[in-house]
């Protein structure tokens, strides 16, 4: 009997996740499978966020943030064609088309695992006349940009000369992790920073944890201009990026600028192929992983189920490609893994400038409780991360989050300085297991004096929640 | 109407959080109620966990480590007696009989907390003949402990000029977390420190977790002997303790010895008056704290429910006291709060020496759940605090532990660098909500190259068990 034909497109987290565990699946089942991974680039099973400190210079070299080259992909038994750039899917005949080298090829599938991921979304006000980016002007994605801000950097810093600031001035559009991120590279690098967003810094936290970020960031010398667009860019006789026009006409002059608006799904490939997508314009993955029969996607170009909302939201991470990589692999070879949704877990910190703070969320905001429709109630707590009376001890701002009625834990926002976001898991855990305020305020957390207060910050906040309710 | 008498045995974390909490429930409900509190030392609410630290020099005065002062209690509203040793507990007439300033008094309640801790165990051969402490022997748990250290390690060093080591010999007695902060206090002060242990290191911990901590130890200049019991001490020509005697034989020079042999419940006044003492010696309260009709306990006198093997245990931690005595307070008050249990969650670190090393558990070892009957499965994992490309990243070492068949989560156990050791509270909250391994490899944890890998430490040594379970 001939084997069975896995395809998979895309080689990084979520398609080498499933392309693996596909194969160890099969194996242990006896099944025979051969898999065959197409990648448009170069590269595979990188670290994209590891990137911004790569570019800060923790991080020596690029290939470092390689979790698995091709050659070890190929040692353990996947069939990885770099360079094969999936140009159009026929479901009807379970093949995919695909370019290599200048070539036109085509790889018949029993089964097909999408995983495209997300590239940043480029603003038409970035793009010269010509469609490429106006030079000076990046995302921070992949290991490609990683390379393009490694060398813009050090080409800044030698035309401006030794002293710092000299010209070495940057503008970062967006308020997220990319530029929040991107934001503590340049200053770590002696760049004066501009950061515009359209709304606030961490926008995807509640107001008063976002103006902390603010606060500190400020402090560090970032000038932060919030509520600001881009209506376009200025370009010096080189035709490289000069400056930033923001939306009501005032101008920030650049030598770089950092695109941190986000990411889109890739989904082209599979929305000409009449499968359907989400309103974020990602698949659709069934808990198994599948969007038609035998066609299974994960990772960065899908939507997944937000186990609090019960809706489909477009969380692209690392983490969760990870999962739904092995959870497609899993079943696509006859197991019955399901992936269980998201949180919005994510953390990040801004630490540079004499500033260290850290900052982690999970669960739902305020607003996006009351989006949902679920009636809810929070507050912020002040703490700190050790015994007051520790060299350890660390500021510490707790906003959690609750169901008026059923009492429930809805979300966690955690700002604050070293040591302080990680414990963040403490309530994605709690999240997870659908408990309440008053189990997060009664359960049994670690103290030690160098480690946390004896009212641990997180479980402090539900108490004084669970009081209120 | 006469207000309501409540009487509390004991000034500390227990008996204030209770004392408090029975004022702001009874006004909250409109209850007339006045609180008396007995303490036999000059001591109210200090954090004891805090003296290994004060000793080392990070806390500059004892009187950082007291939360609440005693004219902060009174000025809120309680009787705080000061010096009020209570030597009989007459249930009958509901009264307290107790001494201060040697003059006999009575105490007449309706409603009585007994929230008198658990002083050191003093083993017989720490005692000179007349059953004083032999000086330079001493055990870590009051703030007096807290000064009498502070001067033994003075005089230690001043007699042996500034040669580092050179004479300041010191002796731990006993594994415990005592055992290992007080070895990180006596390395960072230069002394040069035996530990024995008639078992291991945090023995509380599986074998080859211990083994990391004692490798550690050995590491920081530590010489650590297991399996090595006390037999006597010798004792110089002032009378002050100038070597220890092991079970073997062997002598170890002293100059101070630390003793680590862990606490003992202080229940002789409620087994006189009749109350029903556990295996350990605790008080047994039920849910709510109370042992019989209106008299209730908290804190380190109790025996508490473990929540895994539904078995009461003596675990005397500060984070219980504070959680029993609110729900006392509560209940006390006319509240339904209840104590939810506990879980052994436990950090600590040992840090000197050019060592740093975190420690936490929580849940059952592999022995205790072979103990309590439960056919369990566990293994350890290796990784990193951070990606393994950053520089804050540190070994982890995760062990673990699942029931077979059911799958639930028993326990884990973390030994690492910086930033290891708070993990442990997302186990915790998985095993407070009763989840699964496979619940803990699919949640939705925080990852960002600083803070983690993209499959946590924690949710990769679950996911690993669930793969073999």
């Amino acid at each position: 009997m001939a084997p069975e034909r896995i395809a998979v497109i895309g080689a990084d987290a979520a398609g080498m996740s499933a392309a693996h565990q596909a194969l160890r699946g099969a194996r242990s089942r006896g099944r025979d499978v051969e898999v065959t991974v197409l990648e448009s680039t170069g590269h595979t099973s990188y670290s994209a966020c590891g990137i911004p400190y790569w570019i800060a210079g923790d991080v020596a070299d690029g290939q470092q943030l390689v979790a698995r080259t091709a050659a070890e992909h190929r040692r353990l038994g996947i069939d990885l064609r770099l360079g094969a750039a999936a140009t159009e899917l026929d479901l009807r005949h379970r093949t995919v088309h695909f370019s290599q080298n200048g070539t036109r090829c085509q790889l018949p599938f029993d089964q097909l695992v999408l995983a495209t991921g997300a590239p940043a979304v480029i603003p038409d006000w970035a793009r010269a006349p010509d469609g490429t980016l106006i030079p000076g002007v990046h995302p921070v994605k992949n290991l490609h940009d990683g390379a393009v801000w490694t060398r813009l950097l050090a080409d800044g810093a030698q035309r401006a000369g030794a002293a710092p600031g000299d010209g070495r001035r940057a503008v970062l559009v967006g308020g997220g992790y990319i530029g929040l991120e991107m934001a503590e590279t340049l200053v770590r690098r002696g760049w004066d920073s501009v950061l515009l967003t359209r709304t606030e810094v961490m926008s995807s936290l509640d107001p008063d944890m976002s103006a902390r970020i603010s606060a500190a960031m400020s402090q560090a010398g970032v000038r932060v201009e919030a509520r600001t667009g881009v209506r376009a860019l200025t370009r010096g006789r080189s035709g490289a990026v000069s400056g930033v026009v923001a939306a009501d006409g005032r101008v920030y002059p650049a030598r770089v600028v950092v695109l941190g608006l986000g990411v889109r799904p890739a989904t082209e490939l599979g929305a000409a192929a009449g499968l359907p997508l989400g309103d974020s314009g990602g698949y659709l993955p069934d808990a198994g992983g599948q969007v038609a029969d035998g066609i299974w996607a994960a990772g960065d170009c899908c939507e997944v189920l937000h186990r609090l909302t019960g809706r489909p939201v477009f969380m692209p991470l690392g983490t969760h490609a990870n999962k739904q990589g092995r959870v497609v692999g899993e079943d696509l070879a006859g197991g019955a893994a399901r992936f269980g949704g998201v949180l919005g877990t994510a953390i990040t910190r801004f630490a540079a400038g004499g500033q260290h703070l850290e900052i982690a969320c999970t669960g739902l905001s305020a607003a996006a409780a009351h989006a949902a429709g679920l009636a809810a109630c929070s507050l912020v707590t002040e703490g700190t991360t050790a015994s007051g009376y520790m060299p350890e001890a660390a500021p510490i701002a707790t906003r959690v989050l609750a169901e008026t009625g059923s009492r429930r834990l809805l979300g966690m926002q955690i700002v604050g300085g070293p040591g302080a976001a990680k414990r963040i898991d403490t309530a994605a855990a709690a999240l997870w297991g659908g408990l309440t305020v008053d189990d997060v305020a009664g359960m049994d957390l670690s103290y030690a004096p160098p480690f946390a207060t004896a009212w641990e910050a997180v479980q402090l906040a539900a108490r004084r929640l669970a009081d209120q309710l």
